[in-house]
């Protein structure tokens, strides 16, 4: 009966994130002229965006920076709030492009450290380039801890300078 | 010694490895005005491509459809000549685009799965939607089985074909 049930929930589980990963493909593959896909997806057209979190890893730690992973969903109205105030900012852009490894996601990776309290959106991880994903730098929502939103900019940029300080200096 | 001569060796492909993947970022990351990074990087405008390697295994089993992963750089000649190959064959472009999940990559992922023969580009190889590589799709280089060039644009439109019968009909 227990078994039953957890079965139950499982194809519920799933059938949910199928639904709700579902959407930003289907939008994308409407038919007629299609728009080519950027990697920064309007995060910042100008910054240079790694594609995969192995790549932004490989880039953190050769380079000695800290990376800053966002996760967000193309049709989330508090992630496309959140990706226009972080463009728009030219502090933020600046110090993304000179000091981060930048990296935007619409799907979630394997790796649960990404996800100290949960997978939402929008969320913004920051990773020493010692490879220790920064629990510590959050923002200012206590049940999703990872969340901003376009009121918290300032914030962010005070975390982004707080990812500057390196847990290690040298590797 | 022995150990010493090992730690030498080591250093020397830690080097190498950095070295050749460094090229495409420092050539993305001159400064001046930036052309934003496109998901296809030229191999497909039209065609929507998966991000990351999960991202692709998501979409081939949630629509049971074979999934093709491209590896290449962008400063390697025999990457650029396939790709324009690739990116003008229109029979090609339309099976990708209606019977494929399709990812390009230019840095390796950490799954040995994807690199039966090594690390070496340009590779295409075919996943199944049950998650099985599909290495007995290969091409006509029995050094690098992965391997395609320009010539073999006809013999890749037909290791697409075999792709798409897939291993197991249900999941």
């Amino acid at each position: 009966m227990i078994r039953g049930l957890l079965s139950v929930l499982l194809v519920l589980v799933a059938v949910a994130v199928s639904s709700s990963l579902a959407k930003p493909e289907k939008n994308i593959a409407k038919r007629g002229k299609r728009i080519p896909q950027t990697l920064s997806r309007g995060w910042g057209d100008q910054l240079v965006w790694a594609q995969t979190y192995e790549e932004a890893l490989y880039w953190a730690r050769a380079q000695n920076k800290p990376l800053m992973v966002i996760f967000h969903l193309e049709d989330c109205p508090h992630s496309a709030s959140m990706k226009k105030a972080f463009a728009e900012d030219k502090d933020i852009q600046k110090v993304a492009d000179e000091d981060f490894i930048i990296l935007n996601l619409v799907y979630e990776t394997t790796d649960k450290h990404l996800s100290p309290d949960g997978q939402y959106v929008p969320r913004i991880i920051f990773v020493d380039p010692s490879m220790t994903v920064r629990a510590d730098i959050t923002g200012r929502y206590s049940n999703r801890m990872y969340a901003y939103e376009p009121s918290d900019i300032k914030l962010l940029l005070s975390n982004m300078q707080k990812a500057k300080k390196l847990l290690k200096t040298e590797l």
